[in-house]
């Protein structure tokens, strides 16, 4: 198997620890390592560093190259401009040595957190096989809900599924409201959508030209031997902006899921990062210098400095050099409202 | 009239900000410069730089005097060991020259805010006058409740006063419960105790031979000229720790209430502090570079660095060098009790 992990964004509901600078797969949120260095060791025994591959942007290539230095420069490839997974998937792919685009490649993001690193491999080397055999053109990896997330996307099969089987998928469902997230968990045919895939590099290609033809042709005129900077960064900014998700996953006949049940979390806020950390006796889960009086269910981090606090609950308390947030933990989504807030008022100090 | 300004003590609830080093009298918590320097500036008019005196700690003697550059260093008296206001203000009065002890001497904290200064001053100069004329051998200053707050002491005339006025002080009432603050606000015979008191030194010597006749005799040991610095701590630290509202005032008959109406506050806790601030349209009161998304009635204090919140409500969140504190406004007495956990823990670096 060939692994391309996606290493672009700045995960910015991270803020005040994630920066443009250093943007979430680049920190360390759980004492393993920055987030993108556990990312490629996690599979390294299915890949290997001679067959991983990883997908930036410009800006940060150098930062991701310093996390990986087994890497050869060569595979971390920096997206001139931001333009979705899409466009940055299929470029990854046709970028990629032909023999190496013949492979099963599995596309996975490079700022997750998975407990049971052996059950997730497991998974992903029941995926590949599928798509080896032929039994679809792409395969999904899907996460048994361990609650009744309203946060993630949902895979829907048709029958319930055994751990580590692979079944087609049936519809692909978006946030679900929660009464109908309580019905998916129970109903042994949901799946939490880990926005991992597993295709072979050609046969993606064909499906870009079947589906989103225009952006098929546009990296195919990236892929010339010729091309200046200039013209490259020209081509990679008129290219369509979509997911790969909504762009081409949701429109396949031939999709299936493998299921995996190995801790996975996205690591999507402060919120998410306090369910992968232990709690204490209060609920409390606390990275760094912290002192709770009297206080349940808080997130501490203190990433330097001391954090103290007395009689709040599920509140996240977050501490870095320059700045701190405070905000309930079930509204940790919205820290992007102050990152933009920071944004319209020029505090690139704080950015 | 003679200014005796008490600057002992460390006012630990305003941890993180006040330190071992740095303790509240010091802090500029309203930006008008140090509490002890607003305190000796707002009586200036009435006692001058030359009738001030302070009575601080050993420790914190230097960093008083260089608040105070106008106070020759002899007036600045620095407590062997904290034995509680009554052997302070003794001790203090004792160690004026024999003309100063005969005068009015008003004793103040060095760590309150007023918003009214002269009509502060007007209420002192009202009771000097009382005290001078022999009306009460002590006069406290009562200031009219803004609202019915539960954390002060308050002093019970035996009917309602005008403003000004000086009334016989029939009972000192503790810490009220909600319901009966409510109804000593509405009574017009309540005040809150400000801890000033006024009173001719050598009538106070008098008071403490009649009612605390060991302390007197130890503070007529103090006063004695040859004694070398290891005997006086010795009979210091020998001193009954009490404070003179317990010790003496509650017991006294003849002592009178001076009413002022000049928006006081004790800045007693983060709580108090944040009354003193003006609330903006969402009724966030902040210091410092503050952000606050979808949040009300917040205090938010950064004395250095940013700090942001998100739908929090009713919280006090400060920031300083090297710690953060979060507790909800009503329970910013506790603070005290992180600023225990610390000790016990042998964090001094936080203390």
């Amino acid at each position: 198997m060939i692994g391309l992990i996606l290493a672009g964004g700045i995960g910015s509901r991270f803020w005040p620890l994630s920066r443009r600078r250093r943007p979430k797969q680049l920190l360390d949120l759980l004492g393993g390592g920055s987030l993108v260095a556990a990312t490629a060791r996690r599979v390294e025994p299915l890949c290997g560093a001679e067959r991983t591959w990883v997908c930036t942007t410009e800006e940060l290539a150098a930062g991701v190259a310093a996390e990986l230095p087994d890497l050869d420069a060569s595979r971390i490839l920096g997206e001139p401009s931001g333009r979705n997974t899409a466009p940055a998937i299929g470029w990854a792919v046709r970028t990629m040595p032909e023999a190496a685009r013949r492979e099963v490649i599995a596309v996975m993001p490079s700022d997750h957190w998975v407990a049971d690193e052996d059950a997730f491999r497991e998974a992903l080397s029941r995926g590949t096989s599928a798509v080896e055999r032929g039994d679809h053109d792409v395969v999904t990896v899907g996460i048994a809900p361990a609650w009744p997330e309203t946060g993630y996307g949902y895979l829907e099969l048709d029958a319930p599924a055994e751990v580590l089987s692979v079944q087609p998928v049936v519809r692909f469902t978006e946030k679900p409201d929660a009464d109908t997230a309580a019905r998916f968990k129970a109903s042994g045919r949901h799946f939490w959508n880990a926005g991992i895939f597993l295709f072979r590099g050609t046969v993606l290609l064909d499906l870009y030209r079947e589906h989103l033809p225009e952006l098929a042709a546009g990296i195919e005129r990236l892929a010339a031997d010729d091309l200046d900077a200039d013209r490259r960064r020209e081509i990679y900014a008129g290219l369509e902006s979509v997911s790969i998700d909504y762009g081409l996953m949701e429109r396949l006949d031939s999709i299936g899921c493998v299921v995996a049940d190995c801790g996975w979390n996205d690591l999507g806020s402060w919120a998410s990062l306090a369910e992968a950390l232990p709690a204490d006796g209060d609920g409390n889960r606390t990275v760094g210098d912290t002192f709770a009086v009297d206080a349940r269910d808080n997130l501490l981090f203190a990433d330097e400095g001391a954090v103290a606090v007395i009689g709040t609950e599920g509140l996240a308390v977050v501490r870095t050099g320059d700045s701190v947030l405070v905000v309930p933990r079930e509204r940790a989504q919205e820290v992007r409202e102050v990152v933009e807030r920071l944004a319209a008022l020029g505090r690139l100090d704080l950015l």
